[in-house]
C-alpha cells in the first residue's frame, strides 16, 4: 500500500486537473437544455475510467440520461466484488449572480475548489475512480473485484437508474455497495452514514382568473391565486411546526432511547452553527433538538415558489397563477409513493371551491438503514482513519440517495456510507466547495477501502 | 362642429398610423433599462402635438421622467381654460409569452388594436391631442383655452409630478381637469367616473439562511423564508376577507343608502363577469356585493412574489430568502402614507425573531371624490352621449390615478374622468386592447367636450 499511497501525493496535481475538466460540464439533469452537456460529461468520465485503468467500460444508454458503468472482476470469482456507486449530474446552479466564480469554471481559492458539483457529487466518486487508478498504475491490478456504476440522474430522481437496477441485478452482483455522497459531521469527524433520509416531491400551481388583471379594477371582488396559495400553505405547519397532511407521520418509527442519546452525544455547537448561517435562531418541529430535526424527522419546506410580477419595479396586478415547489424529507418507514399520495390528496382539499389547482408529483426516493456492523463499514472505518487521521463516529443523514433502498433490496448486499463533504460544502448552494484535502484524502481512503475490504472478508 | 366631426371621419387612417408609432415605444416607467425608451416617446409626442396645431409645447425635465406640456390660450382670458391630463408611459409588458402579437408592434384585430398602452393610457390621452388637431385643423382655434399634460410616470406612482404640481399650480390654473384614463361600466355604458380608489404598495423580503441551503442537510432544523412569507401572507386577511392590519379601516367612509342602491342598480351580471374570467366563484369582503367589492371597499392583493428555485424542474433547497409585492387599493378617507405606514409597521410586528426582514413602501396615492355636477361633467355627458350614440352613467372607479386628488387640491377646479376604455382591455395586462370605435368615438368626444364646456361655461 505504501506504493499506491506515495503514487497518489506524486500525482495530486494530475489528479486535481482531471476533477476541473470533469467539473467544467454542465450537467444539470433536471433541466432539458443540458442534455447534450449530460451526455457529453459521461462520454468524457467514461474514457477517464479507461485510462484509469479498467477495461470494460460502457457508456450504457436508458430512457433518461446515460449510466457510466466500469469493472474489473480479476481478483476472481472467490474474491469479494465491491459495487460503487456515485453520480455525475448536478444540481442547477441558479441564483447565478450569488457565485464568486463561475460555477463551472472551476477555481481553487485558500484550499478549497469552488464548482458546481466539486463536492455533489463528482469530487466524491472521482476519489473512488482516481484510488482504483492508484492500485492500477503501481500493481497492475485491484485487491478485489470492483463495480463502478455511476448515474446521471440522482438530482432528478435516479429514474432510470431505477429501472435498470432489478434488470440488471447479476451484472451487479456484490458483496457491498460503497458510495460517497454525504458529509462529515463536522470538520475533524469523519462520518459514516448508517440513515439516509427519503423524499418526495410535488408540484402546485392555483389558477384563479384566466388572465393577468388590474388590481384595481378587479382588486376586492377577485380571488387572488398568490393570496390563496399562501394561506394554503400556511395550513401545511401546526403551531407546533409539525406537517399536518393527513396521516403523515402513521409510518413514522420513533428513535429508541439508546440512539437518540448516540446522535444527541455527538458534538454539536449550535450556537456557531446558527451564527454560521446568519439565522438570529432556529425552529422546527416542538420536541426534537436540532440534530435530531436535521436528520431523524420528517419535514416539508418550499424549495421555489413564484407569481406574478417578479421584476424590478412595480406591476399593479391580481396574477392569473402562483407556483410552488415543495419537497418532503422522509424517515422510516415512511414511503415516498405513500406521501406523494397523501400530500396531493390532502392539498386538494384545502383548495377553495373558486380556485383551480393543478398538482402533480415529481420523482421520489424512499429512506434507508444500512447495518452499522458489515465488513465494510469495518473497512471504511480504518481507511478514513488512515487516510485522514482522525477516528470516525456513525450518524444519521437528513438528505437523500433515492437509489440506497433499492440497491439494498435488489442486490442483497450492505451500502456503506463512506462520504467525503462537509456541511459546509454549500452542495445545491451558490458556492459549491470540495476541500482538496477531502479530495485528496479520499483518494487514499477509497483505495485503502479496497485494501482493508479485501482483509476483513477473508 | 359638423366639419370638425366630418375632418374626423375623413382621417381615421391617419389617426390610426400615429397612434400605432406611438405605442411603439416601450416607455415602461418603472424599470430603469428603458429610462431613454420613456425620453425618446416623449419627444415624439411633442413633436407630434405641435404638428397638430400647438404652438408652445414642451419637454419638461424632472428628477424622473420628463413631462410633455403644450398649452393653446387663444381663446383669451375671460374663456374658460381645460387642463387635459394623461400619461405617456404604460405598464411592463410581461409575462410576454402570452402575448398573441408583440406588446410593442401594435396589431389591428377584428377592431380592436392590441399592444402595451393601447387602452391605458396612450390611445385616451392621443385621442384628446387628435380632438384637439380636429379644431385645429377645421377652424384655425379651439372653443376654449386647453392646456395639454402628459406625464411619464403615472405607472410608477407620478412623483415627478407630485413636485411639479404645486410650484405650477399658476401656470397650470384652469376651470377643469378632463381626464380620459378610465372604463366603461361596461359595453355601450359610456361611464363618468366620480370616485377612484387610492393605492398604497409595499415591498417586502424575509431572509432566513444567508445562502439557500439543501434541504436534506438543514431541513427540519433552519428557518424557511418561503413557509414564513406565506404564515405571514395568510394572516393579512380574516376569515370574513377583511384586512387585518391594524386599524386598517378606522378612516374608511361607509357608503350612504342612496349611492349604494345607485351603485348597486347599474346593470350587472355577476354570472356573465364571472365567466368571463374562467373562475368557478367569487370571493371577498363578507357582507358587500362584487360591485362595491371592486369599487368602494379597500383591498390587499400580492402583485408578485417568489422565492428559491423558479426554473423548469426541481431544486431541493431551502431558498434564502422570499420576497412579495403588495398593493392595497384606498377608499376616502384613507391616506396612501397612513396606509403604507400602518402596514409596515403590522408586518414588522408578525416576523419572528428567527427571520429578517427587509421592508419599503413604494410610490401611492389618495383616493379621491370628483363633483358630479360641475359643468364640465355637463359637457362630458353631452359629449359621450353624441359621440357614441349611448346615455351615460356616474360610477365609482376600482383603480387609482394617483395625481387627481392633488389636482383638485392645488389647482382648486373640478375633475372630469371621462373615461374611453372597457373593462375587458385587458390593461395592466397581456394582449393589452383598445377597440377603434373607442378610440374614433373618444376623439369626436374630446372635440365635443371642448365646444359643450364653453357652451356650459357660459
Amino acid at each position: 500500500m505504501k506504493e499506491v499511497l506515495g503514487y497518489i501525493d506524486d500525482n495530486n496535481d494530475k489528479f486535481l486537473g482531471e476533477l476541473v475538466e470533469f467539473l467544467k460540464f454542465p450537467s444539470v439533469s433536471t433541466r432539458e437544455r443540458n442534455k447534450k452537456d449530460v451526455l457529453d460529461c459521461a462520454n468524457w468520465l467514461k474514457d477517464n475510467i479507461i485510462s484509469s485503468g479498467f477495461e470494460t467500460v460502457e457508456v450504457i444508454e436508458t430512457s433518461g440520461h446515460p449510466i457510466v458503468y466500469a469493472e474489473w472482476l480479476g481478483a476472481g470469482a472467490d474474491a469479494p466484488t465491491v459495487l460503487i456507486y456515485g453520480h455525475y449530474d448536478v444540481q442547477p446552479e441558479d441564483p447565478i449572480n450569488l457565485w464568486k466564480s463561475p460555477p463551472f469554471e472551476p477555481t481553487v481559492r485558500d484550499g478549497k475548489l469552488y464548482g458546481r458539483g466539486t463536492a455533489d457529487d463528482k469530487g466524491q466518486v472521482f476519489a473512488h475512480v482516481k484510488g482504483a487508478e492508484s492500485h492500477f498504475k503501481k500493481n497492475g491490478k485491484l485487491p478485489v473485484n470492483v463495480k463502478l456504476l455511476i448515474e446521471g440522474e440522482e438530482e432528478s430522481g435516479s429514474t432510470a437508474l431505477m429501472e435498470f437496477l432489478p434488470k440488471n441485478a447479476d451484472k451487479l452482483k456484490c458483496d457491498t455497495i460503497l458510495i460517497s455522497d454525504t458529509s462529515w459531521f463536522a470538520d475533524e469527524i469523519p462520518s459514516i452514514v448508517y440513515s439516509l433520509r427519503g423524499i418526495a416531491v410535488i408540484e402546485m400551481t392555483l389558477t384563479g382568473p384566466n388572465r393577468d388583471l388590474h388590481s384595481g379594477q378587479y382588486g376586492g371582488a377577485v380571488p387572488n391565486p398568490a393570496n390563496e396559495l399562501c394561506k394554503l400553505i400556511a395550513k401545511l405547519h401546526d403551531e407546533d411546526g409539525k406537517v399536518t397532511i393527513k396521516d403523515f407521520y402513521t409510518n413514522v418509527v420513533e428513535l429508541g432511547a439508546e440512539e437518540t442519546k448516540a446522535l444527541e452525544s455527538l458534538p454539536f455547537n449550535e450556537k456557531d452553527y446558527t451564527e454560521e448561517l446568519g439565522l438570529n435562531g432556529l425552529t422546527g418541529e416542538k420536541g426534537y433538538s436540532t440534530v435530531l430535526r436535521a436528520s431523524s424527522r420528517p419535514t416539508l419546506d418550499i424549495n421555489g415558489m413564484f407569481s406574478g410580477y417578479t421584476d424590478e419595479g412595480h406591476k399593479s396586478i391580481i396574477p392569473s397563477s402562483a407556483t410552488a415547489k415543495i419537497s418532503m424529507r422522509l424517515v422510516p418507514d415512511q414511503t415516498w409513493q405513500e406521501i406523494t399520495d397523501k400530500a396531493i390528496s390532502h392539498i386538494k382539499s384545502l383548495v377553495p371551491d373558486f380556485m383551480h389547482v393543478e398538482i402533480h408529483g415529481h420523482h421520489g426516493g424512499n429512506p434507508v438503514i444500512a447495518a452499522i456492523d458489515s465488513p465494510g463499514v469495518k473497512a471504511a472505518s480504518i481507511a478514513l482513519e488512515t487516510a485522514f487521521g482522525f477516528k470516525s463516529v456513525n450518524m444519521r443523514e437528513g438528505g437523500s440517495i433515492p437509489i440506497v433502498e433499492m440497491f439494498q433490496a435488489e442486490l442483497k448486499a450492505p451500502a456503506v456510507l463512506m462520504g467525503l463533504g462537509l456541511d459546509g460544502d454549500n452542495i445545491h448552494s451558490p458556492n459549491e466547495k470540495f476541500n482538496l484535502s477531502h479530495y485528496f484524502g479520499g483518494i487514499k481512503a477509497s483505495a485503502l477501502f479496497l485494501e482493508e475490504f479485501a482483509k476483513v472478508s477473508k
